[in-house]
């Protein structure tokens, strides 16, 4: 099975980014999940970066690897620094495969998710 | 039932501030979804702000409002900024009710979310 990168930003205040290291917690946890790895890795600001995030799950054995950019808007990060890194990354490991999914704000399935989670925390 | 009220920063990028806005109507769009109105509005850099977001609806008889904070990362505005703007929009309309629900990057349906997330856009 694939493995999941969950791609943020990253940012100068440690908890964002502990947010975003307890959700890769949280999505690895989810019963039937069938991710071999979930990990997380940063563009900018916090560690591991995207080159080295990927290159830790390719020292673990994983030959399949699923890239969420985290990000709510598109722009330079979604449409080119993020496509950039994982370029890097598979020059050093051409034999990992990496596909790269929509950003979240554009996902397809993010209008359900969002009367999923309004509804479900809103009534919790 | 109801109204949803999808509250994002805003962006000096209008492309950004158009892609919540999308959102938006693909949310109200969804077969099944219940809530009589869906809407954006912007912490700052785009229109509406909230109290207007919030007032919109209330002028189009809504009496019970869902606020979810389109935010991947809790901070002053999720905190702060936020209900403050809830709380001014309360003083002029208190017949109206606000629900705040958790930030999107703290929901408890996020990480099943980012399951079919992945999995659905990785398939598509």
């Amino acid at each position: 099975m694939p493995s999941l990168l969950i791609i943020a930003h990253g940012s100068r205040r440690a908890a964002s980014n502990d947010e975003v290291r307890a959700l890769a917690d949280a999505v690895r946890a989810q019963p039937g999940q069938t991710y071999d790895h979930v990990e997380a890795a940063f563009l900018e600001l916090a560690e591991p970066g995207i080159p080295d995030g990927l290159a830790a799950l390719a020292e673990k054995g994983v030959t399949e690897i699923v890239a969420f950019p985290y990000f709510l808007a598109a722009g330079t990060h979604v449409a080119q620094d993020i496509p950039d890194a994982i370029a890097e990354f598979g020059a050093r490991y051409p034999q990992v495969g990496v596909r790269l999914t929509p950003h979240l704000g554009a996902s397809i399935a993010l209008p359900t998710a969002i009367l999923d989670i309004s509804g479900l925390d809103a009534a919790g």
